[in-house]
């Protein structure tokens, strides 16, 4: 790697342990925080970077982004020739599955609701809940999507799956494009969304898609907030057709201080936390892929622009 | 099953749900509640029932448990011939699971720590915890331990388990009987008990038990408040060599309401919730078992009254 350079700029994150980490796993490569000016570089490692980085880097090779969701960088004008890679589970997937389990079962099986009981000195018992009658669809089946959905069907949930193109998971049905969306809504009860925000999923999870789920529907959203339109979301949640939500993202983050779903009794709120970018597992697929890079092979999660993701 | 008769006597639910679905589960069987003096019965279905009943019916065949622990029946005087069977899973096993992965995600990505910040307005993060730096010990490797060490297991916990006699289970470290008992502790970080009660395993979770765990540790009690010294835990929570406690199961309950784990704010308290019994399930479980021993065939869960489970 002597002679490589490498760029790092991340507007959510102290650079200097993701430096020490870089220049470890990188050894004989120039790793340096970008500031503008900086050398020419082969490639950068990023996170919501600013236009001018981009705009003074056309060399790039390879632009490498910190998480899984590239919709913000897609925004920007990137270097013509530069491979957008977004990041591959990189332990990002358990936390998703973890996440999501936890907040299938807290609703599942009421464990706010004792909580609250508990809370007032209470002793007292819900009639159990039947798992037959609490479907569980997942929107979107990547790498995340995946295991979300192998992780919910080992607790014995039946679950649906919607994605894109035809995908065979054991123990999911499968529901597939456009033509299948409403007949895969209709048979889920709990929604879980886990797409790339693109034009054709911005605002997918809206009053027409959120009525078509089972009475007592429960929202999962552990993708990006403008999936959502939060107005719609507020309204089925009034009218009782849905019985609650967890929201771990916003169309503004973090969640401006105004925000209804802040203070809503049925509504779960974290701050964008339901799968954290571990720095370990995160440079060592990095520089895992430059290597590849550099010596020509193929590596997994590069992102097309037009598909966008 | 002509000419056969049931008892039904369960002290914590209502009868004639119970009666309707025995009474179709075994057509032909006269299925009665019990009253004092009832007539000589072949099997009973039980859940604490009065020592009187048991005097009465010195022909019973079958004793069947509506729940998984027999700790309380062992405490009666039985009929001698009488096979005692205790419920074997029946749907608890996927709800011991969930509970216990529910308790242990909320406390491993902090996700009560969350929510409290959440209801003041806050959003920040907590430095994400490494997995590794949570092995999970599952004390208990009967059907319930075994499903819910590989539902952690799925989320990529180390995982120990402890046994009586040696038990192999893919992706668990095995540690067996009192020998290897304090080196389990001192492998795991959070302990789950999922043990019978037993004259051996009374108060197993104590001071000097509980203190072997990794620094922080956890304790996710769902088998028998008595297994629990409680002053024992409070003593170790106050010092801070354990972080917290999830405990459905106490030495009374409901849970006295002078009782310090209602309002200690690093205890989890839930009213014995962990694993309802479930009536289709149990029913269909119990049916089955009667008519393989009015066949004569061997049946699952026959109790040893000497090991006590």
């Amino acid at each position: 790697m002597a002679g490589m350079r490498v760029l790092f700029s991340a507007s959510n994150t102290k650079a200097q342990p993701w430096l020490d980490a870089l220049r470890q796993a990188l050894p004989g490569a120039d790793v340096q925080e970008w500031q503008p000016g900086a050398v020419q570089a082969d490639h950068a490692v990023v996170w919501s970077p600013p236009q001018q980085m981009l705009d003074e880097q056309p060399a790039l090779k390879g632009l490498f982004n910190m998480g899984a969701g590239v919709d913000a960088l897609l925004k920007l004008r990137l270097p013509p020739q530069a491979r957008l890679v977004r990041l591959d589970d990189a332990g990002m997937s358990v936390q998703m599955a973890e996440f999501v389990c936890h907040a299938l079962i807290r609703h599942f099986r009421e464990l706010d609701v004792y909580d609250a009981e508990v809370r007032e000195g209470k002793w007292s018992f819900r009639r159990p809940r039947l798992r037959a009658d609490y479907p569980v669809g997942i929107m979107g089946l990547g790498v995340l999507g995946e295991r979300v959905a192998r992780a919910v069907a080992q607790f014995d949930f039946p679950v649906n799956g919607w994605s894109r193109s035809p995908r065979a998971l054991d123990g999911v049905r499968g529901f597939a494009g456009e033509p299948e969306f409403d007949a895969f809504l209709a048979a889920s009860r709990v929604l879980v969304c886990l797409l790339p925000l693109t034009p054709q999923t911005e605002g997918i999870l809206n009053r027409r898609t959120l009525s078509r789920l089972l009475p007592g529907g429960y929202l999962i959203n552990v993708a990006r907030g403008a999936h959502l339109v939060d107005e719609d979301l507020l309204a089925l949640l009034d009218d009782g057709h849905l019985a609650g939500a967890t929201l771990d993202v916003f169309r503004t983050e973090p969640l401006p201080a105004e925000h209804p779903f802040w203070r809503h009794p049925r509504i779960t709120v974290t701050p964008h936390t339901s799968a954290r970018t571990l720095r370990e597992e995160t440079i060592a697929q990095i520089a895992g892929k430059i290597h590849a890079l550099e010596r020509g092979e193929p590596i997994a999660g590069v992102v097309d622009p037009v598909r966008g993701y």
